[in-house]
């Protein structure tokens, strides 16, 4: 099985970073494909923006289920019943960190690429904005990296690109990339508003980004 | 979190390789949970297996569903058209491999045991029988042990007391733990009868690994 250069897999959740990825992939890459993994997110409207932004970019999307997380329970993005905003006193981890998530869904769209030959995967992960989460790491994405390669014995090449920006960074980035149209589309907002909340901690960090950069947001928001 | 150095999960398919890592934790180990993973497998049984020596054994088992590779699809272990024996020949690969699964499922199992403070984790793979599956190998599970750590920030060890073991060597093991009874319920058959079919890839190699050790198989067989 040749793998092929000119191919990327991009993980596209549906948000700001993942659709900048996106951007960012189609100028580098031939062949692109978007993986959008079904964990049963807390709000659907994440995955119809996925659908939406793949959509606009003119590139083949795939579901992958999974409903691991779930069962899993014990965090705020796939349950009802916890707050978002906060940190586990236990773990010093926010509450919305969801051990294995980052892992699992990079290696499930590895396995994807794997049956089509594809080496290059692309995530929206930030160190910078990572908020306490260890698997935005780019140690994590390196040894992950060995893993995959070990793991499917197949010269994977892990890519994220928004690793060292700041928000304000990534949205030049989206600028410079043309894909601000694409943000319109995009989900980042907890309490899956639309128009977003503008006052959960993503929208907040998303809101701040865009003024730091000085650039408008084409999503709508209510302010 | 403090890790509970006396604590571990074991992956617990319910076959002979995990049942036997099951009885080996319990020595080394006070505190033993297992995880079982649902993984939309070929034949229901190999899950009551699991369900039987989890209770043989007196070990609180969890169940964690994972329908991510039914829907990736493309491997004989899940879906129902493939053939079993044989290897596909674009990958060289046996076409039972499913990309990335003992990776998925040994990342779940830490996510399940980084919520209740456990850093063990076992698994029954094994590089002397690996038949060509790269995710069995130890350099994979050193790799992957990293990637968990990293990702989780919590100190995993992966033990895999079986990895260089022969299936002969295996079943003495067994002998030695006093797990023979529990193997009576294990599961191994790809064909999932019951009594085991006997001339499957899989029942072959345990009635090898048997015959070897010249210890006498108590799982009912068609002879």
């Amino acid at each position: 099985m040749t793998p092929d250069p000119a191919a990327a897999v991009v993980l596209l959740s549906g948000g700001q970073d993942s659709t900048t990825c996106l951007a960012w992939t189609l100028k580098r890459f031939r062949r692109v494909e978007a993986v959008t993994i079904d964990y049963g997110q807390r709000h659907r409207i994440e995955l119809e923006a996925a659908v939406a932004v793949a959509r606009l970019a003119g590139v083949p999307q795939s579901v992958i289920p999974c409903d691991s997380f779930r069962a899993l329970g014990g965090n705020s993005l796939t349950g009802n019943e916890a707050v978002v905003d906060g940190v586990v006193a236990a773990t010093g981890l926010p509450n919305s960190f969801v051990p294995g998530r980052n892992l699992v869904f990079l290696t499930l769209a590895a396995a994807f690429a794997w049956q089509r030959s594809i080496p290059h995967l692309v995530a929206g992960v930030c160190q910078t904005d990572f908020s306490g989460y260890p698997d935005c790491r780019q140690t994590t994405l390196d040894a992950l990296q060995a893993a995959l390669c070990a793991g499917m014995d197949f010269p994977f090449e892990i890519h994220a690109p928004l690793m060292h920006l700041t928000k304000a960074e990534s949205v030049h980035l989206a600028q410079e990339l043309g894909c601000l149209p694409w943000l319109a589309h995009s989900h980042t907002c907890y309490n899956g508003s639309r128009p977003a909340c503008g006052t959960c901690p993503a929208c907040r960090l998303r809101a701040k980004g865009f003024a730091e950069a000085g650039v408008a947001d084409p999503l709508m928001m209510v302010r």
